[in-house]
């Protein structure tokens, strides 16, 4: 569990609950249990999806799978133990944050990664792997896969500040264009760069015979279309005060022009 | 996921989180929703617990093992789904229960499974495969695996229910004996009963050498063992009235006498 929560990594889920409790006027530290708890789901979630039997991934945040290094056995049971932990840890750590609050985060966070979320991407990403798909199916794996918990980082961020349901309304907004942004973005890198430069294996998409945003729509539309979703998150921000919003604006940038 | 759920099972977890929350004078519906949640749990981690790197079983509830009908990438997911779906059932569904007392029920339930819980009681059942175990070990093992989630029952429930630490101690205790009891009826149909009658692979503790009950004991002497075991569960329902108590009884002479 250690090994691969604290490998590193950009830790963009955290940061985005934090930068929308903050967004609202809450405080860092009411944000910070549930923003760990948020980047143990997401570990979890990325231990199970190396699996042989899944994307059978080698390399991940720079150092080898979990599973390459513990067995498949511990590697299944670390990730289950991590998803337990995260709720456990909201649960006991939480304490500043009113319960009601918290049953609203319980909520969202396990939708997010569960059978209408994180779960469905997965499974039609795998079901889709050397066929052709389109460019509507592409969406629909990475909305579920990536935006849909990216989505409920922000919320759980705006819940725990006390925002209000326009905030959540376009935070949430923020976060599917955040979330497609990432993800035309990681399908560039994967054929722009190298797996030193990646931290990951690089090239694999065009080797599985993956779905990307490059294969479909061409490397230079993917580019066009990432500028034009970061410009689009950018404009849900508009309506909040500018220093608070900040933190979200660079995060945006930040995804959109990351190298890795 | 709705092939594994609803496929029969005692449904032990469940009934004991509803008997526990009448126990202490709460209604069956305020339970119905996390009852429901803890069969999920329970279901996901069976799941899991039987893919070819874990126990390696082809049969379950009577019916082939998820990977075997779905093969591992859908069954892994499954279970992944089936943890979250419950978590936010809860979530969702247990509006007639205060949000601080659902905190509490997150909290326990989150601990019983994970790295302390049931993760412990797998990781060490599968590492101690093939050696000579002794009967502390054998008892941190099943004390995790099943015990402590057993236990997360009879408290959530009472926490629903209303009751109070004295309540929530002694049911405690009264689902550790039952969660000992369970494990060692269990070992013990498992050499003296076939697949047809179990629903699951019988003979298998033999086969893959794993540690027992009458392994270490002997036959006679487990049967003993779990004969105390009943009593001292049925000892901590004394203090509560007996018409409340008497599903609670009736389910440890149940698991006692159980035939599969």
């Amino acid at each position: 569990m250690r090994y691969s929560l604290l490998a590193g990594g950009k830790r963009v889920r955290p940061i985005l609950c934090i930068a929308s409790c903050e967004l609202v006027g809450g405080d860092e530290s009411l944000a910070m249990p549930i923003a760990c708890a948020i980047e143990m789901i997401h570990t979890a979630s990325l231990i199970h999806d190396d699996f042989p039997c899944m994307d059978n991934d080698d390399l991940r945040r720079g150092k080898p799978t979990n599973h390459k290094v513990f067995g498949e056995s511990t590697a299944v049971l670390a990730g289950d133990a991590l998803l337990s932990l995260a709720f456990e840890y909201i649960a006991c750590k939480a304490n500043n944050v009113s319960p009601d609050r918290l049953v609203r985060v319980f909520a969202e966070l396990s939708s997010a990664i569960g059978s209408k979320g994180l779960v469905a991407g997965q499974l039609v990403d795998i079901e889709s792997e050397g066929k052709v798909v389109s460019l509507k199916e592409l969406e629909f794996i990475h909305v579920h896969k990536t935006a849909k918990l990216l989505e409920a980082c922000v919320v759980c961020g705006v819940i725990i500040g006390g925002g209000n349901d326009n905030n959540n309304e376009k935070v949430r907004i923020y976060a599917r264009f955040i979330g497609l942004l990432f993800q035309v973005v990681d399908d560039i890198l994967d054929v722009t760069k190298s797996s030193m430069e990646l931290g990951k294996t690089a090239g694999k998409d065009l080797v599985s015979n993956k779905a990307t945003y490059p294969k479909v729509m061409g490397i230079d539309e993917a580019k066009n279309f990432a500028y034009h979703l970061m410009n689009q998150a950018l404009q849900q921000l508009a309506c909040f005060d500018t220093a608070k919003a900040a933190p979200l604006y660079h995060l945006a940038y930040y995804i959109a022009n990351r190298q890795n």
